[in-house]
């Protein structure tokens, strides 16, 4: 009996104690595909008076995580890269996207962008995974 | 009067919140160089059993910050990119080191690699930052 | 008087030797877009029996230049990355199209599709642009 | 019996016309690693003034692939970023070095530093392979 997006994805989240410190909801989810969000605080910001950068990074890894293991194909990130365009500070909310750009048979290549409570995005992602051809549940 | 990097760095960590949650202390500091320590916990952990990729990219981070604003001028992260090549688990001991690649007029280059306890490398991470030509402190 | 992407790309294009020796013609411009396409030749494999990943890479730097400089202000590329997902061929055409992602103001991001004549897509770049201030023509 | 990265890269290169149209030299090769130089011509630059981005990594995209390959594995590359720190200008001699930093049993991750003729970087590379399990020869 195969296992549906929603399944894995709970089951991850379920061990997930990063992801949940960061406050992260999910939105929606279809294979190869992931939608969250997060609010900012003050506990996640850098030394230099706006989100510490591991923040967006890590609501955009997790998304992606959702994203590319989603069809029960336990997959492992080997490359991923983010670049910052805006500034995120305290109380934004950010929401995350994960699209699977390609679904080759031993990696994947996603991409994620985040954007802030105005629709403007503040980072962009891009994941690579390798698919270890086992199950995640 | 010129600033040591040492007090650029301190005036970082003060308000630092994110890399006092991740437990970040600072090792060894020279200008464009940073190293760095941290202890990963079980709140650090993702939904696949090993630490979310966002602890790790974290550490990466605030390193390559402390290294590329420590001669106090501010630097933007504007592209960053890691690979991981070794699982990190709870209880292991992350040091990072963040060696200055290239130091541009308008933009520097960095590299930092993160080894475990035993001495083997966990991830390999790449900062490309902005100079803005303001001061830090 | 202001100069438009057409000029600017033409001027380029013009002392532009290795876009020529590839081939490379231009489909569509507008600011910040570019537009492109070749067709690959036997002189352009790798050792392995595919084309060597330079061409594609070049083809894709050739259109992100296009489209980033093309508002006439001179902006150099600074971090770029490549994913492959398809091999290419000798006479498979490519067409690349670079849109912008972030035109910042003092550097830019933009994504470059490049698909084959099935409409495959057989990679994707991705480009960080400083923007010097100077113009090009 | 098993064949030396020598003759891994012989026959690799006795195919590869690209890298002979560049004009690439083997300098050195051990496992996992591999050492070329190129001389630039004026049918190599750009239409900024400068050598096309794309030859800087090609250089680098081929010696990649003779390191990478040479143990007699097939790999193809998968991802790969380059950041640019200097001009290169016709007759720049052009000395590639790509050393493995880390051999996985499934990926595999490199760094490729590229010089000039007065020993100053000018390009930085990075590529991600994936290992095929086939053999080159």
């Amino acid at each position: 009996m195969s296992v549906s997006p929603k399944e894995v994805v709970h089951h991850m989240m379920q061990k997930d104690a990063f992801s949940r410190w960061l406050g992260i909801e999910i939105l929606e989810l279809k294979e190869g595909y992931a939608k969250t969000r997060m609010t900012v605080r003050a506990d996640m910001m850098n030394g230099l008076g706006v989100a510490h950068g591991g923040i967006a990074f890590s609501l955009a890894d997790s998304t992606f995580a959702f994203a590319c293991n989603n069809r029960n194909v336990l997959s492992l990130a080997i490359d991923t890269s983010i670049n910052f365009v805006k500034p995120v500070k305290p109380k934004d909310v950010l929401t995350a996207e994960a699209i699977e750009v390609h679904d080759g048979k031993s990696s994947g290549l996603y991409q994620v962008i985040i954007k802030n409570q105005d629709n403007k995005e503040v980072a962009f992602f891009k994941g690579v995974c390798f698919r270890t051809g086992k199950s995640v549940i």
